[in-house]
């Protein structure tokens, strides 16, 4: 099927060249006209694939979590956990988290268009759909992850925590520390550091 | 001195324009044509108080900080304290918070309205400049609360909280909870109750 798979390169191709865009000047006012230049093809071209500006988005928009789901997978792969042995909770936790953090130039880039998403998808009910359609997932995973810690006997338990009221705090906590980062009041490390410091709270320190 | 107090005036009345196509539609390709249509007065006209759309998307932004700050004294001054007393720490910095966060129409539009100018300023060295300094004050107003609260023994100690951190993590929370409540992920009063059980750990319980 060499077309079909033409095709879904040739997509491919323009989501990156609307990430670029987005990445470098946000999605404001952006045109399919802009992309089809930014992709070296023509206009028409460019509709032969995406007929409207929306559906470009949302195929560029689900391609994100895509690639930030590779970019975790990649984070946890290269822990090189000791043989046959699974990371602790708190490692996969945190694992996750710093995948969303904006740390290097890839993870930078993707956490850039996905506030360009945002912004639209707060005034557009379909994008927000889908911007909102990954989260109950990620807080399954976390709450996952905080109740296989308890388990362990691993979470610093000075009060009962509600799994799922951390995981949403944890989220939302990663999500202010991009937006701070991304405005440049503080580094990706400071970043890091700072949800270091709540993960710190939530786990009981290793002895 | 009617002529200023006119201008200004003025001003004020097309940064409200502004903010009403910004919390509808996003400041995503918005002309000063559209807002001088909004604000019901010729291009013009617009263009004598604001001779470029950057300086008056700069004014708006200054002026979103203000109804900000407004919004967060009439919660304090709502509070009521016994007379002669100061409300405790832990209440000033909650209603500081709360009043970050999508609770009602106003602090909505508030909200919208700065989402639209993060996804600007992420890509514009003078927007971000200027979204960028409010925080270390406010970093520093909630350093202050939590040292005060640390004084009089109000603070949950299980292990000693650096307060820079925790002030920059409290900043990033709420950030985080109004992303999510204006995404529909959780109502604003989901996201308030999330932001209690933060503080609760923060805080001794009140005996």
């Amino acid at each position: 099927m060499p077309k079909k798979v033409d095709h879904e390169a040739r997509r491919s191709e323009i989501a990156q060249a609307l990430w670029r865009i987005a990445s470098t000047r946000g999605l404001d006012g952006v045109s399919l006209r802009d992309v089809a230049a930014e992709a070296d093809i023509s206009l028409g071209r460019l509709q032969h694939y995406f007929r409207t500006k929306d559906e470009m988005l949302l195929f560029a928009l689900r391609h994100i979590n895509v690639l930030a789901d590779r970019r975790i997978r990649e984070r946890l792969g290269a822990l090189a956990p000791a043989a046959g042995q699974e990371p602790p909770p708190r490692t996969v936790l945190r694992e996750c988290l710093a995948g969303m953090l904006p740390l290097d130039e890839r993870s930078r880039i993707g956490t850039l268009v996905g506030a360009a998403y945002f912004a639209r998808a707060i005034h557009d009910e379909r994008l927000r759909e889908e911007a909102r359609e990954g989260i109950p997932k990620l807080a399954e995973l976390f709450v996952s992850l905080l109740r296989s810690a308890r388990e362990r006997g691993e979470l610093a338990e000075e009060r009962a925590l509600d799994p799922h009221t951390e995981a949403m705090l944890l989220i939302s906590l990663v999500d202010g520390l991009t937006a701070y980062t991304l405005l440049g009041v503080q580094t990706g490390e400071e970043a890091l550091h700072r949800l270091d410091a709540h993960l710190d709270r939530l786990f009981r320190s290793e002895s």
